[in-house]
């Protein structure tokens, strides 16, 4: 194994890393504030998160013919308000309509909003969010506001935001400031006017990638004090969160929602399960029946990639260093191979290793002609795609997401996403997926919000998995008698499952 | 099972049904050719097909702010050829990507291409090719020019024709008439064009719907004489053929594609397989795991269906009357059950069955709040669609074929492509099923341009199984040693399969 | 391909193939009765079948200590009887549990006997039969005694009979002549026995080999002629009768089981599918997971092996002639390759195609130490066991049809059943299975004797699908109210089966 | 839930649960040594496992008419020794080629075997053992023996001992003392025949059970304390070994072999994967295609059986009530029921929780005729067994393992080896998982008997996972150049498996 094996055995397999953040301790960086005028980027410490490209169902319905800055415009919604900043408010009423989609496979949330709905457990709660926004987000936000809550909230990443989402919410009366394609320092200002409102000081975050928390701490220590609690979702803002604790500066109470065990199981083997194949086919159209396909790792998501392609006829084959996940892969049925011995042969070759240069020059240069390269796995480093820009190869973009790459002698290898993560720019989430999600944060802000004094200190907490006198399991038994409080997810599931 | 199978008995399972056709022998609908000032339909005769919708992947691509009709406009190559007629002869750039997209995953007719290109074996054939126009079409038509042939092409579905393809192709000399969005009256005033053109008399028909062969035979029956061959693909051309043939009429020899075993396995099993999926991420974004899915129908279509969703995690329920057909849903693992029965916890409907009002009203008045029908099966009589349309239910169309129906308590199902053909309205074929069709075609046009006199009479044929003195096996023993005539596609498929 | 494909090309891929018969009209062959004396073999015209191996549940459980013949044994059941000749009556209770196990799964059979016996369709027939008598027959011979027959019956395979429960079917008054290892000579004094019963003369016949009614036509030409009907179930012996029909000798009416969908389907595909893991278990308790198997031949029975071997995680590599069984086998996410190439990795070979020596000595030669090879496909041609008995290589037998093949090297391939089939020699036919083709024979014997006079002519019948006058029907509308006759087995399966 | 999960809310779903210790501290029960003459029971402390019925392969092979017990024989190798005691000794060439047949799948004891025994890492080493003695068994004793140790051995339990193995290995001199049936005076009878051997005094002890190990512990203290390492399999013996260091009693190092991470893979998901279909064809021959199944618990046993019976057509459904269990078995397309509701339709039920009265005879009652009940789980609790010994119900022992449970209207219910784990006792354990646990033991040997004095304490370790200058890192990089230990078995798992 020698070089290979030194190369990778820190992280032998897939498993979440952690990214590598950009947390700078910079004061100069925040010394003043952005402005309408100066949009250049203000701040290094954004996180790399909220940069990622991403698509969503409805992305493409935008028309983005109107080019002035949603900053420039004044716009009013119907009940007479402005306090918002989105694209275009116009857009409302399809965005209700994407909202209505997704809360068709949102039950667990709707169960939780209909019969806590009385009770008002959020009552007096100032809520800020910063989450991509999108229609499965605003199920979430609209069930926070029937549980009682008021709401104030903006985007964790420039190019995620559903633009008629974010009209749908702003005319029901959510302060919403997001839009598709914020530069970054729009992004700091629609941080900044979400949580800087006169007369309203949030007293919770729900926070996705750190970005609100980071900026409120720095920028308004005062009111960060008093904040009741912090609910993060992201591997990045946990971490974030963590170090912070560990510097003695944490000095809210927190719930990392990211490590609960439905979440794990879902955006890996779920999710991907059904992610490779919706991501290579609107890029490619490509027929999976009878192709050879390499996955390059058989962690989670190497597990939920191969299952699902094998079903539809792909003949897989397997890379993998970590021995008992190769002796795993042996048992699936699977060849496990080393990727040099059979990349001439391969059409579709998918990374999901969690490491760096999976996918050398050298094996792009041995690909053949046609042949799909791209990564479901970490960041966007597991493809080494700087090789390939370089002078005697020629770029195609022939779709969104989708380039062709043209050596000299007119072999074209087919790169999608310029290596970013397939499943988060080529395809979608499912809503399932993210109710399960969303569930978990709305009981997570409830349960921080209604704890006595005391019982969470400042620290980061996971949602407590057994019951008892904890706050928000009276909210699910509010809907079903189990003991547990993943049984609401369960119930819920069941409720629209069982026959 | 009383009324049950007295209706369905007459076909219980999915099989190719024929399509009812509107063939008029109305003479008086032709006589008076369409021009530019008149743009009404002419013609109830217009197959049924050629006005499907039909979705491809690039024709979100189309800005179509554009709202002048190609027929008004004049526009020319960069070769100063104005004998085409297509929506933006700008767009040919972007149509080539797509079309060297297509090449990709067509390696037999590229590999026909390459191997018979210096022995021309249609040098002299003038073909007019009626077909849908997309990048595949393309690198057919490309392949027929490759082999010494002219061509003149026009689209068989006033929607499917993908509009950078055709200007791709008009750029490089092919004359082409077709663009996305015809009216009746241009679909036919397309075929004219292209059969019609001074200097120029056409030796050669290839036809996908018979709407081409039907022009020519109605209006230029001196030149429909001629012709040494028609090559036909669809159910409803063939069938068209056979009735020809049938009153004596037919004075042309004819190639059935349509019944060749791989179009029917591709078409069907293998095809569906992966279709179904598709359809469903790209309309709903649903999540398969865990779902409750019904499939109605056991057939090719059906098992294919059900054998990729219930790989991805669903739960999968049969409808089958046909007793065989049930036998082999049981023995691999799948509930066999009355529709009836298991309605209200259904949380997705396939139909598959080739039948009528396999799902009726009253069952989609008892379906559950978000619960999606759909049709696999064939043209749009499965779902009692109609019955929907009543005042006491609001239609929402809330994306591109996907409309959510809503009862007065607020129930909503959601319809996709309005009962239509889920795999032609909300899919893409894969490439490489077009090919092996694609593959046949072009052997067809070889073997009945290169036939010796009186081998093939006025009559349909099917593409001879076995080798021998057929022509076109010299074109398949050009590119490999293999015996049957499918040995050609199974050798491409291996050249680019095999490790 | 050159010689492979000449050598191949007559039956690409697994179709039933007609066995070798070996009906010699030689009339010297029958020219003395076989007797007690002289047990030497008297005929060549046995059928191969009768000869094949097989095995069963319970036949290990034989004490096979008792070495005397049962034709020089006088034994009596406990009703004084001793018209029977088997091989200890006392076994009898033992028999009996076993068909009571048999008929847990036969509810078709059982449902059949239950709703007609009242009826009694078959009071007087007459009937002798000759199949292998396992648990299963006898459940089938028990119902057509309960619908009112007399019933003779005898072993077609000298050593298939499952001695206890033909003890049993004696103890109950069947005159049962059989035992498990009969000579050729016994075998042919066991028809005669059956057949020839002073007082008592058989209308009906029940044959499976076709060596039954051969005895008869040639012995007893004017009993034959009386009989009223004869029900044939094998391959062989319907190839039997079509040829006595074709030379215009056949002067009885006769029903072709072996030709019916219903068992078409389940002795290949479902039978297969279980049965390839059960004879690899049962002998050799090989772990299929991780393994590299090879399965020549990916017709019906290929499908169902491989089937089962990919979802038990061995990885299937596929060898195949024939291009659309070849793309299939693409399409299905299985390896298509030459069996050279790989012959040095894999772990099983399991030969599928019909064909002869589709694996050589040669390849046998390079295969790897402790590798398997047995034969899933027709008659024991497949696998070249012949080249095997060759001075150098030393046979060691280590369990009952698991031989070491050892090389001068020491190196061991290990063969099953001596080439022979797997699934018969080595696995036992899931009860299920043989209860759909016993009730199609029992619904075929009703249907010819009690069809009115001349609807049957001397000729072979495949039972008519669709119902109508037909006397069976009548027998299948007791049961369900279903229209073709297929679907009383549909029936059953889902009385059984659905929820 | 209610009633239902407060019984098993303490173990949810399945986990390899402590087994209950019959670990007596009961000075006189050990106050005299058991002799030939007295063969009453002397033990309570006899480990429950020891006594769990057990089939291999071979076991019906034996001819059980030699009533006399092998105490009571003299019997001779051919070398002149008498130092063992097994069945028959004449056996030996049979049970030779069950090891031959045996050594063909394990692929990394043999490559430890040939590549180590010129170094003999284990000579000096006398090692007692107490192990199932099968073929496997047999090819880690002559491993051992081969790598310099001397080994006397003696059976963990009194059925499953392979006479002709234990004949095999007598015959080429290892000291066994076992055979299939002993009583619980000959159980300890031989392991201190095995222990207490003139002038050969034990320094290696590899238990299994723990019960060699305690024998020693109690019996022969002074041998005991200068044992220099311990090699304990079981989950029981574990136990005992961690319940003595804890009472710090244990005086020397131990190897926890059972908790090494392949062992649980195999042990649990890939092994049940395969012996659930074994165990079920070959006990009651059921046809798995379309049958209705319920398998109770989703842990990793339940994940095997549901992933093989899915695959073989059954119709799966799941109970469960730990809630992430029961959404992995929704996300893998398992209907979750409740077992009453279905408990009327089911054909065969599968127990898999680790629980008590998992079916309950009120379940029982209410089971169709012919449905089969048997347990994968957890001893014999699962299945409610007790319940059904009451006089209206009639037992019928049908084959050995089954039995007929009859009710008095005639309805039959399978139970499956009375309720035990159907694995152990009606299939077999495959060759190549049994070499995995093997090869671990072996290395575990090696590993203690070298390290340098201090490195291991009296404690119970694990083996450590990191590479280092551990001792039998040696032996592994002897094979390979892998980094980790499990790589050893992954080269040779590769080595075997792949192109």
């Amino acid at each position: 194994m020698g070089e290979l094996s030194s190369a990778f055995s820190a992280v032998p397999t897939h498993k979440p890393v952690k990214k590598q953040i950009q947390f700078v301790e910079d004061k100069q960086e925040f010394s003043r504030f952005p402005t309408k005028a100066g949009r250049r980027s203000l701040s290094r410490s954004i996180s790399q998160s909220s940069t990622d490209s991403y698509s969503s169902a409805a992305s493409y319905t935008d028309s983005s013919d109107d080019e002035s800055s949603p900053r420039d415009k004044t716009q009013v919604n119907s009940k007479g308000s402005s306090d918002f900043c989105v694209k275009n408010i116009k857009q409302a009423e399809f965005g209700r309509r994407e909202i209505e989609i997704a809360e068709q496979d949102m039950s667990a949330l709707i169960s939780l909003r209909k019969r806590a709905q009385s009770e008002k457990p959020l009552a007096g709660a100032k809520i800020v969010g910063c989450t991509h926004i999108t229609a499965q987000t605003a199920v979430l936000i609209e069930t926070l506001v029937a549980l009682g809550a008021e709401c104030r909230w903006t985007a964790c990443n420039i190019y995620s935001t559903q633009n008629e989402v974010a009209a749908a919410l702003s005319e029901t009366g959510v302060a919403v400031f997001a839009w598709k394609g914020e530069s970054e320092d729009d992004f700091w200002w629609c941080i900044d006017r979400c949580v800087n409102n006169e007369g309203w000081q949030p007293n919770m975050i729900l926070d996705d990638g750190g970005d609100l928390t980071h900026w409120m701490y720095k920028k308004y220590p005062n009111v960060f004090k008093k904040i009741r609690g912090i609910v993060e979702e992201s591997v990045t803002g946990v971490h974030r969160l963590y170090q912070l604790s560990k510097a003695g500066k944490l000095c809210v109470p927190a719930m990392n929602v990211n490590d609960s065990v439905t979440k794990q199981k879902f955006d890996n083997l779920y999710c991907c399960r059904e992610s490779i194949l919706d991501g290579l086919k609107r890029t490619t159209d490509v027929m999976f029946g009878g192709k050879q396909m390499v996955v390059c790792g058989y962690g989670e998501v190497g597990k939920g990639c191969c299952a699902a392609l094998k079903a539809l006829g792909a003949v897989v084959s397997i890379t993998e260093i970590d021995p008992i996940c190769a002796l795993q892969a042996c048992m699936d049925g699977f060849r496990v191979v080393k990727l040099n011995e059979v990349i001439r042969q391969v059409d579709v070759i998918i990374t999901c290793t969690g490491n760096k240069n999976v996918v050398t020059r050298d094996q792009l240069d041995r690909m053949k002609n046609g042949s799909i390269v791209c990564n479901m796995g970490h960041s966007n480093t597991e493809i080494d795609v700087a090789s390939l820009r370089t002078p005697e190869l020629t770029w195609e973009r022939v779709r969104s997401q989708v380039d062709h790459v043209i050596w000299p002698d007119g072999k074209r290898v087919i790169l999608l996403a310029e290596g970013r993560l397939l499943n988060l720019s080529c395809s979608t989430v499912p809503t399932f997926v993210l109710s399960i999600t969303a569930t978990t944060q709305a009981l997570a802000l409830i349960e921080l919000y209604n704890a006595p004094e005391g019982r969470y200190k400042q620290d980061v907490y996971l949602l407590p998995k057994k019951m008892g006198e904890n706050i928000y399991c009276r909210y699910i038994t509010l809907t079903c008698s189990f003991e547990h409080w993943s049984e609401l997810i369960y119930f819920s599931v069941c409720f629209k499952f069982q026959l």
